[in-house]
């Protein structure tokens, strides 16, 4: 591949291969050289002068990835119809329903023993998307009276927490059945709350596309 | 050192230097290296003889923390004189009231950025704890209507993972104000559950430890 003018696009050319292979092998079984026979002749200097490391790619790749789902999130946030429980009710629902989860959930990477993924994941959810969305949700809430809770920002990390990453069928090797019982709870959790936003609608998606990522495994 | 002729008692030798180092550098910041260095001349030959790596000696070393915890958890679990809810209660107050706590707390490792304790951890929560010492404990609580769940095994998953994670403050850097927040909001969840078992002395004591933690951080 010649030299590419434009270091946007080889940033893009190396982050889409990165994505593919990392979710087609695992992250952990893919070489910085796996890449680069992905790129058609780039070199390996031409990585390293854009990334410092494979986990300075990972970092990318997750920031990218996350950032669709962010600008879903924002939209969900600010919007002016709805109170702060159907805010959170919406969210749930428009995670599992945006266009690229079945996409995601046929090619996604196993992270039950990849601590690197699971670890990116976890401090995602602690840093960005428990403070930046759920929070000014459930502050929300406690103005509108639809939510009640004297600890807002522990309680928007905790459920984010459990719906993020608890009843993710790509860091539980779960059943189905074992899959459908977690629900169960975590619904059950969201009431004692006083959450009562986890419908039929909302787990049957989940099952569906946890089957999708079992049938693709 | 002179070669050691009680295999057992290398190996010993070669966990308690690294334990330390883990905890007093950090894992990441520990090599193979510190670990010859702190044991008086023995050969990096006799080390890998042991152990393939470092991440080899870490698991060697987590499993040595973990078997005390298990032995506790294992006693109270097959208690006679108890019900389920009560020995779930008795579990989280002696999990925190263990005489090696302080010291565990005073010398303990920052996981919040640490993937790999925070991996170890994790998936010793999810394999072995929640498996087999709190859902028998639940189970009995069904039986003797102490506890009222139709989903022992994730009902059981949920709270440890919540209890030996979210509320660990080597996971999580929080303040004092927000770890008692926290407390509080893992309260409410308990209560959610019917478990109405966290009470003051225990969430004073876990203070106390997060207090020694912060001290020495």
């Amino acid at each position: 591949m010649a030299r590419n003018k434009h270091p946007e696009e080889t940033v893009n050319l190396i982050l889409e291969a990165a994505t593919r292979l990392f979710m087609e092998k695992g992250y952990e079984h893919t070489s910085i050289q796996d890449i680069i026979n992905n790129l058609g002749g780039l070199s390996k200097g031409a990585i390293y002068h854009h990334f410092k490391s494979k986990e300075d790619i990972l970092e990318a790749v997750t920031n990218r990835m996350n950032e669709e789902s962010n600008k879903m999130l924002e939209g969900i946030r600010d919007r002016r119809d709805l109170t702060g429980k159907e805010k959170l009710k919406t969210l749930f629902k428009e995670s599992v329903n945006r266009s690229d989860m079945d996409d995601l959930f046929t090619v996604a990477p196993d992270m039950s023993n990849n601590s690197k993924l699971l670890f990116s994941t976890f401090r995602d959810t602690v840093d960005n998307v428990a403070p930046e969305y759920i929070l000014p949700i459930i502050e929300q809430g406690i103005s509108d009276g639809s939510i009640q809770t004297d600890y807002p920002a522990e309680l928007a990390e905790l459920i984010v927490l459990v719906a993020n990453m608890w009843t993710n069928p790509m860091i539980f090797n779960n059943t189905m059945e074992e899959y459908y019982r977690k629900l169960m709870v975590f619904k059950q959790m969201m009431e004692g709350f006083g959450l009562d936003i986890v419908d039929d609608e909302l787990t049957d998606r989940m099952e569906e596309l946890a089957r999708l990522y079992q049938k693709n495994k």
